[in-house]
């Protein structure tokens, strides 16, 4: 199993390269390549090949659209980057660090315009479905990244809304993934469903992970700053369960952290205490096993095979993951 | 005929607000909106509708991909902006002046992939030419604002090397518009590629009589602050044939004028007299007839219509326009 998932990622990454390689101007294309190979974990891409094979079909044709698919991500990546001024990721500085803004703009753009260009590959019959998804799952992104940006500017987030943003941020590009290689790879309806929603729930996971390492990794571990959620207000899963399950006293003290522009080391700590205190790590820890045990059971329909197993690992994989 | 083009107006003005209409978050569709909404030229839709007409199509079919284009389009703009930090547009605030710079990178991407949900609707064995040409140049127009970004911070930029950006940045547009209006409008082969060139060539005029009016307009004729160009160091048609084109001393006069962080009034002056006599302004002015001289001839191979009609007058409305 594991061979067979190196198999997808030595794939992607050949394909990935002779994709922009020889690409001119290289004003445009050196950023664009920087960040088309900067060995994320590419697991959208995965993802969407396991689900092509779980369903009986042949992945090696449909590489194409699994790096249309990390283009996006990429693509979300650099232009979040700029918004949330950050200048680390996957360990190394962001395009408008080591470029600029504008760069870093044209960037995006291009990461997204190539990954239109490269579904044109697909049989014409799959067109009109595959298009009509694609574009408005990543529409559905921008709409979660606004809201977003929107909530930094917000104090109260109900869990509900996070919810909700979330799903369009970051689990719709996983439900994706799931949905079109099913669709790709010649599934039943039921089995596209099914791993739509596989899909949708390891973003859910991911996601409410994704908070949590942001607060209590290390830098060099995850590849970018710890803690840029807390200093960017983002309205995480922590801060929206801690504040409603939070008594007067100590939600007054949890709001003041929320409050500072350049929280320290030991409001770090007070905030990690104080989501502690209102159980939210481990409300957190138990959304996340009910979203991984729901992904799991979306499984069911799918016949035993190496790329099953892929899908089951990926469950696993995320549960533990640390960046 | 000018009612013909009115149609097409109100038909792109109505399909546009129906788009747009109720879509939330605000946050992100209310700057989609007032871009859409902005009642520009509408040029390229307009090019493309009226080319499926000259060939024989129904236009009211296509209005959605017609709608994308003008999408396209208001992507560049509001992108574009951002990076040349221009203010005004179409006589308005531009989206990251009146909003923020965040929201405006996401306006520009919803734009942008929005306008490849309406593709979703063409037949589908025209789908994948289209997505293909579409998509590449979309890409062709991001590497032409590179170039153009990247040639600000040069000294020297040739005639030829101007014209092979403003062929991506602007050209590939319009060529694009009137190449999948003849494609969907089910025209030949031929008379694809010549409504192709057709658009390529009005792009181009278009593009050097826009060099002249950034110099020579009016902001409230413009509906933008005039001498933008000059003020961020683009190398215009004007700048680059008239370095190749002025003797020594008074190069050196027009070089400290380009050098200028902020140029005045009499700097402009001083440049326009500069431009005037190195037969700047007679060059461009027999480029522009040139092209759409030629863009006349590509239409030898359209039958006399109501749609031709208005294909012609478009090449007298660019010749003789003031925004």
């Amino acid at each position: 199993m594991q061979k067979r998932i190196s198999q997808y990622r030595d794939a992607l990454n050949e394909r990935t390269a002779a994709i922009f390689r020889d690409r001119k101007p290289n004003s445009l294309y050196d950023p664009v390549r920087y960040v088309a190979s900067s060995g994320g974990k590419q697991l959208r891409p995965v993802l969407f090949l396991a689900c092509c094979e779980a369903v009986g079909g042949d992945f090696r044709s449909l590489l194409d659209v699994a790096v249309a698919l990390e283009c996006v991500h990429n693509f979300t990546l650099v232009h979040d980057d700029i918004m949330d001024e950050d200048d680390l990721r996957r360990g190394r500085q962001t395009v408008h660090k080591k470029w600029n803004e504008n760069t870093a703009i044209l960037t995006g753009d291009a990461l997204l315009v190539k990954a239109f260009e490269l579904l044109s590959s697909v049989d014409e019959k799959k067109m009109p479905y595959m298009i009509g998804e694609f574009s408005s799952g990543i529409l559905e992104i921008c709409e979660g990244q606004v809201l977003d940006k929107d909530f930094e500017k917000r104090e109260g987030v109900s869990v509900q809304e996070y919810y909700d943003m979330i799903a369009k941020k970051t689990g719709r590009l996983f439900s994706l993934s799931c949905q079109l290689g099913a669709y790709l790879g010649d599934g039943s309806a039921e089995q596209i469903k099914a791993l739509e929603q596989y899909g949708n729930r390891i973003g859910f996971a991911f996601q409410i992970q994704d908070d949590i390492l942001d607060l209590i990794s290390r830098d060099d571990v995850l590849g970018k700053k710890i803690g840029s959620d807390l200093r960017g207000g983002k309205k995480t899963f922590l801060v929206s369960y801690a504040r409603d399950h939070l008594h007067a006293e100590a939600l007054q003290v949890f709001n003041d952290i929320l409050a500072l522009k350049s929280p320290a080391q030991s409001d770090f700590a007070r905030f990690i205490q104080l989501c502690k205190k209102s159980g939210t790590f481990d409300a957190a820890e138990k959304e996340i096993q009910q979203a991984l045990g729901a992904a799991r059971r979306n499984l069911s329909l799918i016949k035993a095979s190496v790329a099953k197993d892929i899908l089951v690992a990926l469950l696993e994989q995320i549960e533990t993951r640390t960046f």
